[in-house]
């Protein structure tokens, strides 16, 4: 009889949910992806993640590695099996964890998706991770499945889509989890969270545990904030906008507003946290935002989850955020015009 | 024996000054352009003015014309004449008004420019009428020619440069005159301003005379920081600007600050100001800003005259313009960045 490996199911397979996915099945889990394009392929072939921690394949379970419950391919040390489902009906119906890795622009799906697990969750703890950028979107989850228990992924991570089943994992990886409750209080590290770290960091992972979810949220987009949207605004990767002296005033104006939102909510970041993003970014590898791959290839932008819901926030605590709302209106109005601009 | 003709220079001979010279030489003035590219070209063929008010051509004097003191050629009801020179010290030395009407970018060849006006400045009430964008460039003018009668030109044109010797002129017209002084205090509206304005007036110019020079240019100011900086950061025209929400959000927050930063120096302008001035682009044919042609075309934008100059003047008044800030920077960044970006 084989040992009880901990059930991962991975929504949101991209650039981020792919690559967290792949390396907690490199490391024993029982990892399912959501596959939702290009599903015959990559059932077929796997997924190839190239990494600055090493390359590896993930290939499909075969009928025979099923039967032995062997998890590496004997062929090959490089690589670890995984399912792909194009239905979140057909994951496994015990997972213990789901990696929500979705785009927030695209968590109207969330509620269909989430749908076939319900009544587990009602039987059993389901963890949710989920791995997205922005502030409040766990609320959603609670709405979703309100016995389930809630953790914000918070990814500093470099990677991209390289292809269909290729992930290129260029720059850091770090993962902080905290603990979400539905009245947005600080939650503290629990027993069960710990656990969960440890599993991560056993895939190879950097975690970091936060008790305190919303500070921690607010310390994301820190960095989010400017380089996300100035990177669209002004056509440039992270590397430039450090080293020019404008474009770093704009970083440092941006970073200030979000520093003065969290504050009136009673979230204290100091600023040498700032400089500390500024500097990590002086040093990281060139990199093109995950905004600014979206908006030039078609895709929506999370203006919603990462500008809008702070801007509100901040509306309620009657804080000014002139240039967070300048970045804002900007990027609405990049939005709606890129199909003739861009052509 | 011939009348006295008003004798004008012309020093920034493009679609502002190229456009304002034409029509004094066909309402009769005897104009003299400075042309500094394709010089060979427009001295021989002269301008061609393509108007919404009527087409005209603008030929080069020929020594019979100006021996017969003819002023239009008999062969075109649609044409006059002009000198074109390649050199101000070949202007005529008895120049009446300089219309200097040079990007502020290239105001560092003013002293050069000037200088050869300097005798006539003493002998004689030489009149200057600066049409430029900005802020408190007259200054450099009273500096150079301290005898010289300084008037700021408002222009509020569209027009554009349709090749080298074609300006065509898209929409409006109107000039606002107002008289500078080294002080900065409002001059109010002479007898000498008077008869510049009718002697513009009778080249079918539409003039409003303004008695107070600084509260003209802040006005002036009040369309071109929003309309300006956004085309080229949105990379939109005028029309787009107006009809989205969001870019028409970022226009009003502009313009709002241009107001506060005038109030901050004494000079009121009211919102119905502002309201006019949206309407009115509303109304304009869709088109691209000056700085969107030179943002487009490689040349330098006038950020220094535009943006820089009423971020200073704020900063000493300790007026906050986080948005005009914001615009500015990145602006900034687009200017230094275009040679890789662009290409």
């Amino acid at each position: 009889m084989s040992i009880h490996k901990h059930k991962i199911a991975v929504i949101g397979s991209g650039a981020v949910g792919g690559f967290y996915g792949s390396l907690l099945a490199k490391s024993g889990c029982e990892v399912s992806f959501l596959i939702h394009s290009d599903f015959e392929n990559i059932s077929k072939q796997g997924l190839k993640i190239e990494s600055i921690w090493g390359d590896f394949g993930v290939l499909p379970y075969s009928k025979e590695t099923l039967n032995n419950d062997k998890i590496f391919n004997p062929n090959s040390i490089n690589s670890c099996q995984a399912y792909f489902v194009n239905d979140s009906k057909n994951f496994n119906s015990n997972i213990d964890t789901i990696l929500i890795a979705l785009k927030s622009t695209e968590n109207l799906s969330l509620a269909s998706l989430l749908k076939p697990f319900e009544s587990i969750s009602i039987q059993k703890k389901l963890q949710i991770v989920l791995i997205q950028n922005g502030i409040g979107q766990e609320l959603l989850i609670h709405e979703l499945l309100p016995f389930a228990k809630v953790y914000a992924g918070l990814a500093f991570l470099c990677s991209v889509k390289k292809s269909p089943n290729c992930i290129q994992h260029m720059d850091y990886g770090d993962l902080t989890l905290a603990e979400s409750s539905k009245e947005e209080a600080a939650c503290g590290v629990g027993a069960e969270m710990q656990t969960l770290g440890k599993l991560l960091q056993k895939a190879g992972i950097p975690i970091t545990l936060e008790d305190d979810l919303v500070l921690a949220r607010w310390k994301k987009l820190v960095w989010n904030i400017p380089f996300n949207g100035l990177s669209v605004l002004l056509n440039a990767e992270t590397d430039r906008m450090v080293q020019n002296q404008d474009s770093l005033t704009l970083v440092r104006d941006l970073m200030a507003e979000v520093q003065l939102a969290a504050k009136a909510e009673g979230k204290l970041i100091p600023t040498s946290f700032l400089d500390d993003r500024v500097n990590k970014t002086f040093s990281m590898k060139p990199y093109p935002t995950s905004m600014k791959l979206d908006y030039e290839n078609g895709r929506k932008m999370e203006l919603d989850g990462i500008y809008r819901s702070v801007l509100e926030r901040a509306q309620s605590s009657h804080t000014s955020l002139p240039n967070i709302k300048f970045l804002f209106h900007a990027l609405e109005y990049l939005e709606k015009n890129k199909s003739t601009d861009k052509k």
